[in-house]
C-alpha cells in the first residue's frame, strides 16, 4: 500500500541491513518497523534518518518520553497516521501511562482550539512576547 | 491588526472583567495579553476558553511545564504565529532553559521530517502499532 | 514585501487591466486589493483565479454569507494570514454580525480541537458514516 | 486499531455512562459513535469535549447546518479523515442537499488554491482590510 | 468509504460521461480514476476541476514531470493520501526514476524539518529576500 | 522578533563561526541570513541543520532549481513565512524565471485545491495506484 516496496531482509543489501542491524540492537528488539523497510529503498536517505533520530531522540535535556509525546504532539497536528501509531507506541513502551496519555490529547486538543481562535482573530503579538534582539 | 478590536480594561464589561481579574490573579501579573484582549469580543467564549486552558494547564500526570513544551509544539505544526510567541515565552517563564528549548526544536524538526517522509512513502501501520480493541 | 512586485494600473497591461476592471465592477468598487495586485504578474493566473472566483463564491445552493464563512474556516486552518484577513472583510461586507463572527470562531475552535483528538486517537470510522458505494 | 480500546457500554463507568446517555437523549439515537467510545478512556475529557460540543453547535446566531458544514471545513484543511466522515454525516442529517454538499467542496477547494497561491506569494494584508484598534 | 457515490459509466449523465471521455483521451487510458467518479456528482465542479488540472500540468516553461513532483509535494505537506498516491503513480509514468523519487522526499523530508524549525523560532525576514516594490 | 535573540559574528563562539564560515564559502557570499543566526543558538543544532541541507539541496538526479521549487512548495503548503522568502528568493538565484515562477503557484494552487476536494470526497484510493509489496 505505500508508495514504494517494503524491503525485507532478504533483498536487503549490506549497506541497509547494517542499518536495520543497528536499529534492533539500539532498541533490544528483533523488529524493524515498516518505516524504516520503505526507507530503505534509499539507503543513503535511510542512514541519515536513522542516524539522526537516534542522536535527537535520546536522553539530554529533555528525557526521551518527553520528547516521544512531543513528537507526537507534531505527528498528530500534521495529520500523519502512521507516526501517530509509531510514536504513541514509543511512547508507552517509555511509560506513558493512560493518565499522561489523556492530559497530551487535552493538551493537544486545547493548542488546536487556540490555535485556530488566535489565527482567526489575527491577534497581533505582544511586545512582551518577543526576545530582546 | 486583528480582525477584531481589542478591548481595553475601560471598554470591558463586567462579564469580561471578571475573566481579566482571574487571568490575573491566577498568573500573578498585571498584564493581560492581546489573545484574551480580542476574544473579549465575545464574553461567552472567552469565559470558556480561559476555564478551558486554566484547567488543562494545570499540573496532572503531566507537569506544566512538559504541557507548555507540547502547547509550543503543536502551534508550531499549525504555524500558529501568536501561539509560538505566548506560549515560548510560557514555557521559559516556567522554567524552560535554553537547551531544552534546542532540544524541543530538534524533536519538532525531527518529527516534521518524519511526518512528511512517512506521508510521502504512504507507509502501512505495522499491526503491532495498534492497540488491541 | 510580497515575493513578487504589485502591479500598479499604471503598469498593468491591457489584458490585465480588463481584470482589474471587471473586479471593479462585480464589486462595487474602486479598489483592487493586493492580492490581484501581486497574481497580476502572471495574467493567465490572474484571469482564471478571478473567472473561477467569481462563479465558486456567487449565490447557488448556499448563500454568498455562508461561503464567506466557509472560506475564513478554511483559510484559518491553513494559516493564511492575508485570506483570513481578507475574506472576514468579505463577510462582515455581506453582513456578518459580531455574533456570528462570536459563533464562527468557537465552531472553527471547536472542529481544531476534534480534530486534534480524533487525529491522535486514531479513531477508525464507524460503518455508518460510511456512504454506499 | 485506534491508539486506545474502544469502551462498550458493559466496560464503562458510572460516569462515563451518563455521558453515553446524554449523547443519546441530545442526538434522539441509540448509537453512540466509535470518537466518545474512544474519548470514554478518559472520563473527564470526555465530558469535557461533550459539554462544550453541544453547547458550541446548537443553534444561535448561525444554524445548526451552517456549523457542520464549517465544521466539515476545518476537519478537511485538518486533513481528518474521522471529522470529515462523522460530520459531513451529520449535516446530511441536518439537510445538506447534495447542491449544498458540491458548493461546500468547491468553497473549500478555491480556499485552498487561493491560501496558497496567497501564501506562495507573501502578499502583504491591505490596510483597508484591518480591523480599526 | 467517500463521502459520495462513485459514480459509474453507466450512471453517468452525457455532460458527465463526455468529461470522463476527455480525460480517456488526453491520458490514453480506459481507466478512469476515483477522484473523477467521486466528483461527477457535482457534474460542474468535474469540469471546472478537469479543465483546469489539465491547462495547469501541461508542457510550459516547467516540464511535466517537475509540475508532479511539485503537486506531491504539496499534497504530502496537506496530508492527502488519496493525492499523494495518485501523483506519486502519474510521477513515475512521466519517468521518475527511484533516485528522483528518493531525493524528492529527502527535499520533502529537509523543508518540513526546517519550516518547523523556522516557524518554532519565529525568524524575522531578512531585508534582502523581500521583493522591490 | 524571534524567540531567541540572532547570534552575531562578535557574540558568536569558534564552533559556530566555524559553520557561517562554511555557509559563506558554500554560498560564495558574506551575507548569513537570520535562520542560520537564529539556530545559532543551539549550535549543536545549527551544525546537523547546516549539514544536512548542503547534501540534500546540492546537484544529484534532481537539479537544483528543481530542489529549490519543491522547497517553495512544501514551504507554501505549511505557511513558513519565513521559508517561502528565503527559497524563493533562492530559486530565483539559481534561474526561476517569472514564467517558472508563475506555474510554480498555478501547480500549488490547483495541489491544495484538490487535496481539499478529494479529502472532502474522502475519496478511496484506486488499487492501481498502490505499489507492489
Amino acid at each position: 500500500m505505500a508508495t514504494v516496496p517494503l524491503v525485507s531482509d532478504e533483498e536487503a543489501s549490506a549497506e541497509v541491513l547494517a542499518v536495520f542491524d543497528d536499529i534492533r540492537q539500539v532498541r533490544g528488539t528483533e523488529y524493524v518497523n515498516n518505516f524504516w523497510r520503505a526507507l530503505a529503498n534509499d539507503p543513503a536517505l535511510l542512514r541519515a534518518t536513522w542516524e539522526r533520530l537516534k542522536q535527537v531522540m535520546g536522553p539530554g535535556a529533555l528525557d526521551p518520553l518527553t520528547k516521544e509525546m512531543i513528537y507526537v504532539a507534531v505527528s498528530t497536528a500534521n495529520s500523519c497516521e502512521y507516526c501517530v501509531h509509531s510514536h504513541t507506541t514509543a511512547a508507552k513502551a517509555k511509560g506513558m501511562s493512560p493518565e499522561q496519555h489523556g492530559e497530551l490529547l487535552a493538551v493537544i486538543g486545547m493548542a488546536m482550539q487556540t490555535n485556530g481562535i488566535a489565527t482567526g482573530l489575527q491577534v497581533p503579538v505582544d511586545d512582551v512576547f518577543k526576545a530582546s534582539p
